[in-house]
């Protein structure tokens, strides 16, 4: 099972997140763009900071909003939501290609955006054209339950489906919204019982209490909770034990 | 003699420049590429009409500086100010090969830049080793009247040097300061007995009169001068004749 | 009646609408606060030129936009909004009390703003008391077809219903959206034919041929539609004959 | 002594320092205003803090760029500069006054600003005017060691003279450039130490070793500097006993 974590979220001097830390615990990486965080120099030092900890590289795309942290829903013309995803792409990919001399491995849409795309097609089927385009090998990540399955063997693009350890489902199998304290799970042992139950069962328990289905190829983690590092560790030796 | 001009420097709504009326007239064509203009939709469209009229696309990355347009100097580290270039040049290089299946042609730096790695060898070499890392067969245009060419050979990076037919001299070749009310030029008769004199006699007359040398391999014109339009148009009617 | 339009809304080098041409032959104007558009010195400058035509002055308060102009809904939570037009309001009433030592006149929400508040009453409440906390006599301007009337009235808010004379008008007198060819009025003499006919019979034609009513205290041209200055020029000779 | 620090420097999600510990042990705040960090919600928050533990409020007004926080120095002419001063300083001077009926305390320059104000006469003289024509009881913060007495006293203004608690002094008296290592104090002992010197001796101890005179109104710790809270915790028993 791949473990992939949102990175290179700091702004300049803003630091989000601790890339340092987690990087050796996971499998898969999501760099931010540039839109929501993720200056250019950040950008080029947690690539090469990926490629000494043999990490896959992709893209995390993002409403242009700094301030919201990408979090906030915008409207947007396709045609600009077109370029905006391709000038995101474009700019991640080079930076990997020239710092690591690899191509961009997975694109995993971050935030407003991710719930956004899970649920519009013309939009994703976009995103997904562009990959396509792009390179034919390029996975998109994208929440378990949704369609976007289904869109992306039409767009014949690679597809892992995402759960996630640190966040709560409802009972549809959609993430608990970010307004409900209950949202993010920040106790270690819980994520990891969370992250076990869905690499061993394909199962999740929802906040109502059900136990339901979840099929999934790709975990996450968020780099901004505070308890990720303690997460991951404890993840690793238990995945070991 | 390659004729360039800036383009795509419009911001969503904010319009600047007639792009569509002056490629037609042109050779080459420097790209905004989203930090003192040129958001993504319009990078990708201004593509697509730089390859209707077969123009060579290239890149003008710029200080991040949305309000000034560029054209204010900003201090910055050699590490921020590489990572800045590359996050610009890839993701326009990589707008071109999606849009039009081709290597970008050249790279331009823009306003307030341009004139600073005129100075600066080691922020100018550090763009150098940047592009020549990318594609040993990008051009750089820069100042004729400065070193770059020098460092250019030493880079190994292929370089041409530029002349303005709309922006007037001082006697050591510079440019003539943009605050000073006769630092453009915006007639058109001007404008083409300048661009016709480096073009057959490589001299320039200075604003203190006397006619200098200028070896150039690439004339600009500025996108955002009224008369640009006319400008291109009498100098191609003249060149026929 | 009022004659308003938004002004100051250029952004650096980004030059938006033709603020001195239409300045005298209106009564009050709306200035772009920094977040559609409207650097610190376009908004100095403009309140200066508002002051020479005797034009009323006020904050025209924007979604945090500039690449979309202020005209792209975004998601923003109560809180946040609040403090954002706070931060608009008294940047935009500090410049015109220190400029021309007066208080500022009125307020009317930008773009994608203006219909976000027409139907959100907990949004436009919000903003009616920041309104009435900072001084009891500064007016909202509002959508004529809406509830505003009726929450400013609550609120103890002075508030001018709108009509514009260049947008074409739905059945349920709203607006045309922007996405449609026909929802702005560029021909000079039907733009003041609907002026004409709102001033003095309170209604207004709509899209579909009806002509319905139309209570409206203040008149809006927009100052960048192209035609603005010839409507405002014809209808000011025809409110004169 | 007056112990000042900036504050509110948090931008959305992008959390800076630890204001809710520092706040108590402080006199006077500098308000980040949204410039360099501090987002609206962050400056109304941070004002209702400061409030709380009746610190006098003050507006740390900056160059735009969120990305250098505000540590890079930015070509700008006196129109724009003067522009974005008033900007600044009303955003903030207006929220003070809505949240807690109160007029602004002082003005500090930021970061980059900061520096170029202490030896641009024409600049910060702008500056000055700008305070005393909205309010003749501001009081600018600035370098003990510069010329900025003489200015203000020419222009009427009040100047407390600053010294610094947590960065080191060079023989000159101006402060040591942050790209050197040790240009912050990060050990609480050591800044209290020199903090202690300065209110009782008025000298402090330069990185050459020599013991200057410095004659200061208020004394400052950085509020990102991760030792603040013990620094100031330290300072004020060590005040009191």
């Amino acid at each position: 099972m791949d473990i992939n974590c949102d990175m290179g979220e700091s702004y300049g001097r803003f630091r989000v997140g601790n890339d340092a830390a987690l990087m050796p615990y996971i499998s898969s990486c999501n760099l931010a763009c540039g839109f929501h965080g993720g200056d250019p120099l950040t950008l080029k030092q947690t690539i090469q900071l990926a490629h000494t900890h043999k990490v896959s590289i992709g893209a995390h795309p993002s409403f242009p909003d700094l301030q919201g942290f990408g979090r906030r829903r915008m409207e947007m013309k396709l045609a600009d939501f077109e370029a905006l995803m391709q000038y995101q792409l474009y700019a991640v990919a080079g930076m990997v290609r020239a710092e690591v001399q690899q191509p961009l491995h997975h694109v995993k849409p971050h935030g407003a955006l991710y719930h956004f795309l899970s649920t519009e097609k013309a939009y994703a089927l976009a995103l997904m054209q562009i990959m396509y385009q792009w390179d034919a090998e390029l996975i998109l990540y994208g929440a378990a339950h949704s369609d976007m399955h289904l869109w992306a063997a039409e767009a014949q693009v690679p597809f892992w489906a995402e759960a996630f350890m640190d966040r709560r489902y409802e009972a549809d199998g959609t993430l608990r919204a970010r307004q409900f304290p209950d949202a993010v799970i920040t106790d270690p042992q819980e994520a990891v019982d969370q992250a076990l139950q869905i690499i061993h069962e394909q199962k999740v328990r929802t906040v109502s209490g059900e136990v339901i289905d979840i099929n999934a190829q790709t975990l996450c983690v968020h780099g901004d909770n505070e308890g990720a590092s303690a997460i991951l560790k404890l993840l690793s030796s238990s995945l070991q034990a």
